[in-house]
C-alpha cells in the first residue's frame, strides 16, 4: 500500500515514519511506498523495504495536496500543523497552516477519488471550560484558542466529508504528549514535559503554574500507537462520529511530580522551581481536566495507565541507548 | 448607526428590513444608513428616514466583503446563504456560500478593525442525533448535514474572532422558521410549513413524513424578533460561548396538525395528504427534536409557547390584509 504523512519532520511525525519503516506494514498490509512532507526541509530516514519520498512545501499552496495524493494513497497521515502557542500569536498563519491547508488536503483527497484512510490528529484544545469533573464523549466543543478553532473546524470537515464518502476519515483527539523529547516547542503545554525530561538529565526546570492543575497525558509511543490503531479500525464500526477523544493519564501537576520522584528520587524533584506565569496560567486554567473517553476504549484505543508508565516510557525510548 | 444586512433578499432578510425601517432604530440607536446585500438582484424597500444602499454579489469573491463593510457598520446582520438542501447537492455551492462567504465577510470585518456587532444566523442544523428526550445548551454538536457542517465551522469561527475581539459577536441557531411564506424552497423542512399554509388558502398539502415526527418551530415573526433582540444584547453578559440555541415550539407533526384543526377547521386538515417520502425520511429522521434553550431563555429571546400562535401570526402577518 502507498501511506502519506504531513507534518512528517515533526516529533510524533518522525517517531511514526521510524514505526512505520520498522513494522513494514500498517493496517495488516505491506507498505510498498511512503510520501513525506512537511513546510520544513527534512532528511528523512531510509528503508530497504520501501519507495520512500520526501515532499517539502505548503499544503495550502495552490496544486500542492493535489501533487502530494496524485498517486492515489491508501492511507494519509494527517499530521501537519502549526501549535497552540504560534496559532494564538499568528492569527493568518495559524489559519492558514491548520484549516486552509488542511481543507486543501481534503478537497485534494476528493478529487483524487479513491477514497482513501484518513488518520487527522486533532486535539483536546477543540473542548473549552467550565467542564464537568469528567469530560464525556458527547460533550460541546467550545474552543478558547485559535488552535482548538482550526482542529474543531477541521474535525467538521472531515465528519462531512467521511459521510459524503470522500475518504474514510478518523479524527484523534490527542491528549497532552508527555514527554515531549528535545527541546521545548511554542506550545503552552511544554510545561508538563519539561518539568520531567529536563530534571530526568540533572537540568533545572519551571513550574509556571499551581500544583493542583489537573490534566491527561499520554506518551509519544502512545501517540503513534493511537495513529497506528486508528489506520486499521473499521469505519462502519466507527459511524458517523468520526472524531474519537483518546484515553490518557488524568493527573495532577502534583500527581506527576510524586511520580517523577519514585521513578527518579528526590534529587529529580528538587531541580523543579515553582514561578507562577499568569500568561501560561491564563490558557491553562482554560485546559480540560479529566475524559471519560468510553468510545475510544470501545475502539481499542490504548494509553499509558499511570504516570509512572509514562516517564518509563520516555526514559526507555528516549535515555536508553 | 449604520446596519448591514446579508442575504437582504431571502425570506427573513425582507422581513428583517422592513421592522429595521418601521423601527427607524435598533439596539437603541437611531440607523442612518441601510446597507442590504444580497446574491440575487432585488428592489429593497426605501424609506425616508435613512439612506438604503442596495449590493448585490458573492461575498466569497475577491473585495466584495471588504467592499460592503468599508464604511465601518455598526451592526451586521449576516443572513446570506444556501440552504440545506441545495448544500446537500451542490457541495461546492455550499462551502463556498456558507462558509467562505462568511470567513470572508469576517475577515473584511477584523481588516475594517472597528468590532461591531455581528448577528449571524446559524441553525439547529449544527446538531446530530442520537439525541436525549431534551438537547441540553452543551449537547455536542455534530452535524450529519454539509449544511450543518457549513453552519458549525462559521459558528466556530465566530466564537474565535469574538474573543479575539475583532467584533461582538452572536450566533442564532435558528430553529426551523414555520409557517414560511410563498412558495416551497429547496430546505428539506419545507413540508413542516406547507401542511399548515397551503390548507389555510384551500390547497392541498403532502405530509412526507411520520405524524409522530417531533420538531421545533418559531414563526418568522420570532425570528425577526431573535434578530432585533441579538442586536441589542451586552456582549459581556453573553460571555465566550457566542452561539446561542434559541427556544421555539416543540411539537409533534400531530400536534401540528391538531393545532391547524383548531384554528381553521376539519375542511383544512381534511387537505392533507400523506405520501410517505424516503429521501425526506432520511434527514428528518436524524433532526433534533426538542431543545432546552436555557441560556437563550436567561438572554431574553422569547419565541411562541404553542402552535397555534404559530399559525395565528402567519395568519396575521401574510394573510391578513
Amino acid at each position: 500500500m502507498r501511506v502519506v504523512v504531513t507534518g512528517a519532520a515533526g516529533m510524533v511525525g518522525r517517531k511514526l515514519t521510524k514505526r512505520l519503516m520498522e513494522d513494514g506494514s500498517v493496517a495488516g498490509r505491506t507498505i510498498a511506498a511512503l510520501d513525506l512532507h512537511d513546510v520544513t526541509p527534512f532528511e528523512a530516514m531510509s528503508s530497504p523495504a520501501m519507495h520512500v519520498t520526501v515532499h517539502v512545501g505548503d499544503l495550502a499552496a495552490e496544486g500542492a495536496a493535489a501533487a502530494l495524493v496524485a498517486p492515489r494513497p491508501d492511507l494519509v497521515f494527517h499530521l501537519a500543523g502549526v501549535v497552540s502557542g504560534e496559532a494564538e500569536a499568528n492569527l493568518e498563519l495559524g489559519y492558514r497552516v491548520n484549516l486552509d491547508g488542511t481543507r486543501a488536503l481534503f478537497d485534494a483527497i476528493r478529487h483524487a477519488g479513491n477514497a482513501p484512510r484518513v488518520v487527522f490528529t486533532s486535539s483536546i484544545a477543540v473542548y473549552g471550560g467550565p467542564y464537568p469533573d469528567v469530560i464525556p464523549d458527547d460533550f460541546h466543543t467550545v474552543p478558547l484558542t485559535s488552535y482548538g478553532t482550526q482542529k474543531l473546524m477541521s474535525e467538521a470537515l472531515l465528519n462531512d466529508y467521511s459521510r459524503r464518502g470522500f475518504f474514510d476519515g478518523i479524527g484523534l483527539r490527542f491528549p497532552t504528549i508527555c514527554v515531549r523529547p528535545g527541546k521545548p516547542n511554542k506550545a503552552a503545554s511544554g510545561f508538563f514535559s519539561n518539568i520531567i525530561r529536563e530534571p530526568l538529565v540533572g537540568l533545572p526546570a519551571v513550574l509556571p503554574v499551581p500544583r493542583d492543575v489537573v490534566h491527561t497525558h499520554a506518551s509519544p509511543r502512545s501517540a503513534v500507537g493511537f495513529l497506528i490503531h486508528a489506520a486499521g479500525l473499521d469505519g462502519g464500526q466507527v459511524g458517523p462520529r468520526r472524531n474519537i477523544t483518546l484515553p490518557g493519564v488524568g493527573v495532577s501537576v502534583g500527581e506527576q511530580i510524586e511520580a517523577l520522584r519514585r521513578v527518579a528520587g528526590q534529587d529529580a524533584v528538587d531541580l523543579i522551581r515553582e514561578e507562577p506565569d499568569e500568561a501560561v496560567w491564563a490558557l491553562v486554567k482554560n485546559w480540560p481536566t479529566r475524559f471519560e473517553a468510553r468510545r475510544a476504549g470501545e475502539l481499542g484505543f490504548k494509553a499509558e495507565t499511570s504516570f509512572d508508565e509514562i516517564i518509563r516510557a520516555h526514559i526507555e525510548d528516549e535515555l536508553s541507548d
